[in-house]
This record gives structure tokens, sequence and C-alpha cells, in this order.
């Protein structure tokens, strides 16, 4: 049966969603696939199901394709096996939390690693029934703080979330391919451009991880590429450090009066006329820039640290949220910002525009300042590009004072490492291929070779081949299917309405019967009867009282890739096909239209028959 | 594909679940089709996807049949249109309520009404939209206080529940008719016998409301039924009560000293011995028993109350409930249990034991003591039994003394009058069609005449023919998925498993391999292969190191219509064919056996074709 336009729940809406900021929410909402239900949250609506239900259809074709087998976990679930692996705590404001009526602690789980690792420990003893991949297509939960760009960022969505079982690491490295590759076709065959890229593994833990992101210049991530094909989330990007430099030759370091030079620009101006170099002038690049930074535990402890980068470099707050956890020795994800005036009134030591390492005394002899166990008790980290023997100038930790040449592992430590400079275009990639570009991309995917920490957590063990006890190795994989149609709405629209992909069209031909006649209603439903017999979909303007206009601005909103008009034409025996995406329009004849028209559909061919490619 | 014993994430369990009570909940865990997740929390494993999957193919078929489209919500939503219809509030302690990191209400959705009204206002505002069914499969939530009997009382489940909106009454009771008649095809192709009986709308509010229950002497539900044709939950019966009687000649009441007599038995034999009647003695239908209740509310607030039936009759707390919220003007569900010694201690007028509706002093005058306007200040509600006019024996409120002759209507009255005895085998139809049977069941799904309830709290308004605003006309129907499943395990199995209708089976056959000969498996795979080639799902059987009785008790466990045994007597070129049902095997040679199958299972029976039915 045809979805037929005239009884069809949907009304196609002439203007945008006050709050829709992103063409995938704009043209969704107004083409009457989604509708708003709460914050972050949307429901289906006929057209919407059909898309959806093509793309759920492509993911289990593809997960089946590589063994795994479907299961379906509930998505609210009891607090203990999330306490045991520690991610009750971690996930801090991130999920929802709900008591029942007795009292008990249940979530709203957002991803399922203890539940699933529960199950195997429930059905399997022996390396025999390994490796196992199982999968579920389920409803999940994030308590999102700020909900927005309609599918992209919501509280409640469907992920196909998958779970490899291994006895060793050779296992999960194939488990790891496996789903790599199946996620591959699947983006492939939904017509979605991804670029795999290394990521940072984040509260999931493990190793090796990358992300699938759809370059998109709404995207939430940045990443970089180089031509040599490195690729990571700019948070997964390692910095190229400069060599370790002996520094047994570098004269002392010099504090000098620096009047009003709170700022990098000024210091740089006031060090070239005070102390010129020789050959070239100092830049913001030979100082060193100590930022405070507030990290928040638990969304209520504040706990202000200093890192000192390079001056010619911004702090990435989420590049430093990435690799700072274990330095803070926090349990939790902390959340970084700027420190506030009152978390700066709270450590009396800093002198705001003069914080540096180090005090160094009249004689050039420097006394730790900076540090857990320094004269300020602050925790002091650096970034990789503070290598030991670089020479820098800094603050000298007195009002309208800096010091020059200091030397880092001379005259100051620092209580540990981290990524915490911005990546910029031109950065050299870690592997040495090159150049970075920066890029930005909605994240579509994301694969984690997570090792043994859940198995550990929850003793899932099993006898291997010499009949000893193992933990079980494992890997987890998701793909957002909400933000895969979201994605694709934002990839493939123009400034009419969207443009799907045959894969995941709500109906295969949008057939439009326009004029008043009985012959062209009859026409167009012989037509239809013509077009499902050949096994297509079809979506059927059939209403009555509706103008030709309005009827085409539909077809161009709701974006199925071919049209078929009944009207005028019909008097010379002839109905006109038209490409959603070119725009192309030809003349076909009534009586062979179907066939034309299946044959277009079958070479997933965007364009009508005999038209150039 | 066929599902592979050797690979599929399946572990049959000798044993029963330590907590199972009922049959379904024992075998669909045993056989692998679920597992426990939480407290009424079920997982579905590969072959409950199956079942779970091919359940839901058919409620949507017919639900689209008769016009349904098909949408989903979210089931977090906001609380505002909860709080609009009244319902945040009526459902008391029966949903699970969700906080967001803001402190904004959000509630795991029971049921859709007001979501459903709130999208049809969004998109429709005239009568010619109308009428509309619009549909979900969807993920619900309950507080359950003591979740049970595996899938039949869970606290996340799925359910089929599906609006009609429209523009009168009379479209109302065909949206309703359709409903009714799609969901006695739904369980009549789901091969599970269901009873419609009338019901009570409950929290839903509305008129006309029916339930279909699964008779099982496990249900929670108890039904009527009489041969005239009436049919309805008990909670829904109505009692036909005696008709008014002439009290101008009554004697007045009178107090007798009745020693020891705080049970009816007690008092039937005094009252025999003191004033002897008549004719016939007295017996328990002549006293009047004063039950106090207690009505929690919100799962706190205690509000005793008292009911007075019949001594012969026990009060049925369901039936009370169903129909004391409005008598006791309370917001939300009160849940009722007997009343503590607690809560009579707060009473201090009560002599237990003697409690009746009035003082009577020594001239036969009554004073009336229960009631909230009378001297002991509590509500009081009698069944229909105690029609104005019929003479009672009752406590007099004092120790050790009885009223006789208490006259209803003329010695005392009442707050309201309610349904609060139980039904009994016997008692009459309330629309003449003779005496009751009752019997127990399973709800599978329940419809209802919504009214204007839910429009009219939320505004939901279209113009008729005549351009006036009117408010629309609902109707909601729910199928309980999950709890349909579950209720065909208990009504198809045996003792050693499950017996699968063929609408619903994880596959169609299950070929067993047994035996150690390479040729075995061989044959079988030709056979699994010529059994898919015919269009059939085969569970296929070839595990290399199991024995043949562990096989054949899988077989029967998971409970596959028809079984094939490629085993010894491939020698003679036969392969077995074996019903599940009926135990009945067949011979079949290899060579025609996948076609002696496929018919069958095409032919939906359950006989190997040759035999008698």
């Amino acid at each position: 049966m045809p979805l037929r336009m005239s009884t069809l729940f949907l009304r196609t809406l002439r203007d945008d969603p006050a709050d829709a900021e992103v063409a995938s929410h704009r043209l969704l909402v107004r083409a009457g696939y989604i509708r708003r239900a709460g914050p972050g949250a949307y429901t289906w609506l006929p057209l919407g199901m059909r898309v959806k239900d093509r793309v759920e259809a492509i993911v289990r074709e593809e997960m089946n394709a590589i063994g795994g087998q479907e299961v379906q976990f509930p998505a609210l679930l009891p607090k203990e096996p999330y306490e045991a692996s520690g991610r009750w705590d971690d996930y801090g404001d991130g999920i929802f939390r709900v008591k029942d009526r007795k009292g008990a602690d249940f979530l709203l789980a957002p991803t399922h690693e203890e539940m699933f690792t529960l199950l195997v420990k429930d059905h399997y003893s022996s390396y025999k029934d390994l490796p196992a991949y199982l999968y579920q297509i389920q409803t999940k939960y994030r308590d999102e703080a700020r909900p927005r760009a309609g599918l992209l960022r919501v509280r409640e969505f469907i992920m196909k979330d998958s779970y490899s079982f291994t006895v060793d690491d050779a296992g999960l490295e194939r488990a790891y391919a496996d789903h790599r590759a199946a996620y591959l076709r699947i983006f492939d065959r939904l017509g979605l451009e991804v670029v795999p890229v290394k990521a940072t593994a984040g509260a999931m833990g493990g190793s090796a991880s990358e992300e699938f992101l759809h370059p998109s210049p709404i995207g939430e991530d940045t990443f970089v590429e180089s031509d040599g094909g490195f690729r990571a989330n700019v948070e997964a990007v390692t910095t190229v450090p400069p060599a370790e430099a002996d520094f047994s030759a570098a004269p002392p370091a010099e504090v000098r009066e620096t009047p009003d030079s709170t700022t990098i620009a000024a210091l740089v101006d006031v060090s070239n006329q005070l102390l010129p170099r020789d050959g070239e002038p100092w830049t913001a690049a030979d100082t060193l820039k100590c930022v405070v930074v507030t990290a928040v535990l638990d969304g209520e402890e504040r706990r202000p640290f200093v890192v000192a980068v390079p001056g010619d470099r911004d702090v990435d707050l989420k590049r430093l949220e990435a690799g700072i956890g274990e330095l803070l020795e926090a349990t939790g994800e902390p959340a970084l910002e700027a420190a506030t005036e009152e978390d700066l009134r709270r450590i009396p030591s800093f002198v705001k525009g003069y914080i540096g390492p180090a005090r160094v005394g009249a004689d050039g002899a420097a006394t730790q300042f900076l540090g857990r166990e320094a004269e300020s008790g602050v925790p002091f980290f650096v970034d990789p590009r503070i290598a030991s023997g670089t020479t820098w100038i800094t603050g000298a930790n007195e009002a309208q004072r800096h010091v020059f040449g200091l030397v880092a592992g001379r005259d100051f430590t620092w209580d540990g490492t981290v990524e915490a400079t911005e990546v910029r275009d031109g950065d050299l990639a870690p592997d040495g291929s090159g150049p970075l570009r920066t890029r930005r991309g909605i994240e579509m995917g994301h694969i984690f070779q997570l090792g043994r920490r859940y198995a550990q957590a929850l003793d899932l063990k099993v006898l291997d081949e010499n009949g000893k006890q193992v933990v079980v190795t494992m890997g987890s994989y998701g793909i957002g299917v909400t933000r895969a149609i979201a994605a694709l709405a934002e990839s493939h629209h123009d400034d009419k309405g969207l443009v799907w992909p045959r894969a995941v069209t709500p109906a295969d031909v949008h057939v439009v019967a326009t004029g008043k006649g009985e012959e062209v209603f009859a026409a167009a439903e012989e037509l239809v009867a013509g077009l499902e017999r050949r096994g297509l979909t079809v979506l059927y303007d059939d209403r009555k009282k509706v103008s030709a206009g309005v009827k085409f601005s539909d077809v161009e909103l709701i974006g199925i890739p071919t049209s078929v008009v009944v009207g005028r034409g019909l008097a010379d025996g002839v109905v006109e096909v038209k490409d959603r995406a070119t725009g192309e329009a030809q003349q076909v004849e009534v009586a062979s239209a179907a066939d034309v028209i299946a044959t277009l559909v079958a070479e997933g061919t965007t364009h009508p028959a005999g038209l150039p490619d």
C-alpha cells in the first residue's frame, strides 16, 4: 500500500522551528520526520519511522554479517554493576539516576558494557565459547547539559552498541578489525562520508580507540589529518616535543623589572627592549604562560592547578581534560574551566599576571614556586613542549617582574606532563607524516579496544586451552542511529529541502497527481500500482484540494530521490520524472513509466536513464 | 542463514531459576529466550528476539490494516502534560520519576495519552483531518511494587499503544470497533485464546472499556461470564440490588446483650437463640458486617473508612478500590488494606467486634454513629445490597451488644454506595443473562473509549462542519507485547518445555544432526539449505561434541513446532520428522524431506502430512 498524503499523519511546515540552529534540525522538523517532545527528546513521525527502520536494517545486516548476535537489554538498570566498574561515580551529572519506590538506585543506561559482561559471565566458561560478538539496537539516555541541534545532541537516542568477547589480545584485534570493516560498510551503504580517526578512550577506558567522524562545519569534534595519512581527533593528537637540550652552558636566570607587562604581547615588547637577542627578536614562543585552570569534581569540589604552555599557544581545555584525570588523582571525569577571580583569591601567593614556576634570587639561584610540594602548593603541569633544557621568559611571582633565561629541568620541575595546547594547522603529525590540517566533524561511531577493565571488575573469566582461568578481553563499538539520520540530513539537502540517498529514503518514488480531472487521479493510481508491483515503495500525493505549487514544494522538502508528476502531460501520454538531487526532468510515456523508474531505482543512480552520468 | 547452535548465544538450563513461580518464567529462562537483568527487567536473548520480532510484526500488520500509522515517542517525558491531565498526581508511587541535572521533573511514561493529544493538536485543526489512528510499539515503565512471574509483571515492558482521534462519539465508536476487531485478529493469529470482558477505566478515565483476558489459573484478574453472554472483569461487575422495601410497618430496632459474639457465626447462633425468626433461621446474610478499611494515599497518608456488607460476603478490596476513589474525594488512586490495630486505636469510639452504623436507645430511637458527619466522624459506605428498607442485625457500638431490626434508610444513612463484596459463582449477571461463573485471566489488552478528558485538559479542538470549535473525542488501546509472549508460553508448553504456535516460533524447523560421521553433518547441512531455499527459517543443531540426548532435550525445551533428526536413519535414506505438540514422528525419505516439511509449515498444521488431523 502506498503512503497516501491525503491521510498520512504529516503537516509540512513553511517556517523553521524557532529553536533550530542547524539544517538537519530545521528540515527534519519542517518536512515532518520528527517533532520535539521535550528537551532533547523527539518523536518519530510516520516518515521518520521509515527512515529509521531502513537505517536500523542496514546496521543489523552488517552486524549479522560479521557474526553479531542481536539481544536487547533494559534501559533502566540497577546501580550495582556500574558501581563495580566505577562508572556509577565516573558519570557524575551525565546520566539520569532513578530511585524506585523502595529507594533502590537505578540508572538509565548510556551504554551497557557492564551488563553485557555479566550476561556473558552467566553463559560462558570456556575459551571454546569465544569469540562472541553481541549487539543491540536500543534506546539510550544521557543527561545532556545543553540539548541542541535537533537529533545531534539529545537526551534519549537510539544506538547500536556491540561488544566483543575474546580470549586474548589477538582475538580482540580481530574483533576490532571486524567491527571497523563493518562500520565502514554501514556508512558506505548509508551514503554517509566518514573519516576514521584516532581517539581517546575517555570514561570508557581501554587502549586503542577510533572515532568515525562525519566531516561537517557544524561538527562538535575537531580532527586533524596529514597528507601522509595520519588522522586523529584533536584530543588524541600527541605533540612532537623538542629534543631534551644540554643546559650545562646556559647562563643563570635573571629577574628584571617589566612594568605593565601582564600580556604576552607586552612582555615580548619589553623583552626585546631590555635584553635584545642576537640574530632574531624574542617572540611569544619564547615566553612561558602559566595558566590557572580549575577542575570541577563531581560538579562541586573546585580544584585549581597551573598548566604551563608556550606563550604563542592557547590552552585547549578539551584536550587538557582528556589527559588530566590521572594527574589530578581524581575519581570521575573532572570538568575544566578557567579559574575564577574567587578561585585565584584563595591562593594568596599568586601575583596575577606574573605567575611563574620559580622564584629567582639575585644570585640567579631558583627556588620552586609552583607544584604540590613547592611554596604555592598548587599542582603544576606542563605541556610536552616544555622539555628539559628549554629556556623561558616567564613570571617572577612578584608584581612588575619577570625572569629571563629560566631553564626547565634546571631551575624548575613539574608534577606531570600533559597535552594542553590547541592543535594548529601546520603542526607536525606525531608519526612523522607531515603537517596537519584541522577539520570539524560529527561523531557517528566509536570503537574501543577495552581490554580487561570490565571483565576484571566483574570477574568474567574462562578456562583457556591449558585449563587456566583467564580474564576475558573485550571491545565495545557504538553507532548512533538517531545521529546518523541527522548527519545524513546535514550532508544531503539543498535550500529547498532534504535530498535522501536511496538507501534510506522513506519511499523510493514520490508520485504527485496535479489538476482536477478524475483521469489524472486514475492514471496516477495505476502508476502507483505499477510501481508497487515492481517492488517499489511509493509516497503518493493524492490530495484533491491542494495546489500543484504546494505539492511541488512538498516534493522538494520531503526529499525522495525520484518524483513523478502525473498532470498536464497526460493529454500527450507522458508524465514527468524528476531527479531530486540534480533537478533534471524528463518526459516519459505513461505506459513505460513504471519500468523506467524501476530501472532508475535498481541502478541506484539518481540520474534518469538515458542521461549522461 | 540458519541459527547454528554451535555458535548461537544460548545456554539452556537444566534447573529452574530460583525465583520462578510460573511456567512461562521458568521455561523462557531455561530455554534461553530471556535472562533477568534487574528487578522486573529482562534481557531478550537471540531466540527471544526472534519471537518478539514476530509478535510485533503481527501487531503492526493488523494495526496498519485498520489505517493505523506508526510513530514513536520518547519514554522520558516532561512532567507538564501529565500535570495538565492530572495523572502526574494520580499515578502516585506507580511511575518512575526522574530529575534532570537542572532539577526539572520528568517521568518514564507508563502510557502516552497526553503526548499523542499534543501531537495531534500540533498537526490538525479541522474535522477533515479526522479520524486519525496513531500507534507506537514502545518501551514503557511502571514502578511495580512487587515485580514477579517473569515477563508477566515487570517494570520495563513493550506495549503497542494506539490512540484514536475522531470528531464525535459516533466516530469514537467506529474507532473502538475497528480496534476491537483488530485485537481479536491479532490474538487469533498469535494463537492466544482471549476473552473480551467489560472493564473499569481506572486512572485512564473515560466511559466504555474492555479488557482482553487470557484465561489462565495464574491470572491476576478474575472475570465472570454468564451463559447469556455477559462477560466482565469482577471489578466491573455491578450488583443487582434488592428493590427498596417499604419499612413503615417495621418494628423499632432493639439492642440485646450478645456475649462473645465478635464473629458472624457466633452472632448468627446467638441471634437464633435470643430472637428466633418464624419460618427460617437467621443466617449470616441477615447480619451487617461493618469492615474498617484503610485507604493509603500517595503511599503515606492513612485514611480509615468503614464499608458495610452483608455478613455472608467478604469485602473484595480490588473491587472496592475500583470505585472508592471518587467517594473518598482523594486525588490519585488510593491503595486499600485492612485497617491495622494502630489504625483502629486512633478511633477511640470504635468497639472492636461491635461496630455498627448507629447507636440505638432504649426507646428504639437510632442515632447515626458511622459517617463523616456522625459521632465517629469516620466515612461510611455501603454495598448496593444494603438498599433502603433492608433490615439488619449489626453491632451496637458497645461491648457485648448487638442491635436487631436496624432498618437501612430509617435508622441509618451512608456517605455513599460502592461495590464492595466479592463476586461469587451463582451471583446473577447485571444484564439478566443468568448466573455468573468466575474464572481467572491474564490481561493481554485493554481498550478505552476515553471521550474528551485528555482533549479537554490539553485543549485539543478542531473546527467541525459548521465552522465551530469542538473538542476532539479520543480512544486509547493497548496490547502488551512482552506479556503476550509470556501468556503464549503459559498456554503452550508441556512438562518438557515450550510448544510454540507456528506464528511466533523463533524458527520454523529445528534440524538436529546426531552421530559422529561427517556424512550426517553433510546431509544435515544439505537439508538445512533445502529448507531455507523453500523460505523456511531453521535452527540447526550442528554441535559435534554434544550427545543426542542433550540435543533431544533441547528440542523439547526450546519448543520449535517441527524438528528433524538426521542421524542413524540416514543409512536407510530416511530422517525423522517430529511434531513437538503431539510427539508424533514419521520417517521421511531424505530426498523429499524438505518438501514434506515445507508443506507442513505452509499448511500451518502441527501434524505431519498424511496423518489424520
